[in-house]
């Protein structure tokens, strides 16, 4: 069974991950030198998937700071690392959800810069910096999402035998 | 407790919309004339994100038809409707895996329609039915992770006690 210190480890990890990611997405800015003095900017909010991502990071970012904290606030409460109390069917659901969320913020990063890239190429923009930029955010949302991923099938598991 | 009749109507539910979006997806073609006998066409092959969603549909649909398979074949050896036999590790994994392969497939379809479209009309290009049926794709696609959603819940709660 797992350990208030294995789950506290994981939220952790899902914690650091959608934070750097949300630095590389958000630091996302690319400049276009048309003339002298002329420049054209990309920015992550000029792609529709990008600002979901963002939603998704915001979210999962949340809801993890929140766990977290229950997780502390209990710990200190029992002054114990190992024990466990049970998972509510709140969290159940609550992780479920939060991993679809990261799942889907991923997908939609790595779907829309597999494709605006190939479009970008096709026409000659020099935005492929932008791009890599834009794997690397959904990477890390990716690594967050596998940590909600293996919380959420903690959760299961830690169902109270009643249900 | 779930009874195997909810979880083979979900299953076929998966189905159906599954089956659907396939159709959709890959009927997708759309035709821009250039000149008196010049065509330029768009497939859904064009856009790598709805390759990928087509992968998800693959495999969600044979998934979904191993399980329906082995529900009827457990049907026809109790000869009941109601009864259950708990919910095997495999099935538990499994079925939280597909749940995560439609919801990216879905994601990715969305945020690279959106996207694409906005670029497509930015140029002035009349891919505007081309996309919209994206859309419907992607909504389908939705449609049934929410079913697949909904039968990795039930197998959570179904998950044998000594685990």
């Amino acid at each position: 069974m797992a350990s208030r210190a294995l789950i506290l480890t994981l939220r952790l990890l899902t914690l650091v991950f959608l934070v750097i990611s949300l630095v590389v997405l958000t630091t996302n800015t690319s400049t276009m030198q048309i003339y002298f003095n002329m420049e054209v900017q990309i920015r992550f909010r000029d792609v529709y998937a990008y600002r979901y991502m963002l939603g998704t990071m915001v979210v999962g970012t949340a809801y993890t700071l929140i766990q977290i904290a229950q997780t502390l606030h209990r710990m200190c409460k029992a002054n114990q690392l190992i024990s466990r109390d049970g998972v509510t069917l709140f969290d159940f659901f609550a992780d479920q959800i939060a991993s679809y969320v990261l799942a889907t913020g991923s997908a939609a990063g790595f779907g829309v810069t597999k494709d605006l890239k190939s479009v970008s190429d096709a026409v000659g923009l020099p935005y492929d910096k932008f791009f890599d930029k834009g794997y690397a955010a959904a990477s890390l949302l990716l690594f967050a999402f596998v940590c909600a991923a293996l919380l959420s099938i903690l959760s299961s598991f830690g169902l109270p035998k009643k249900f």
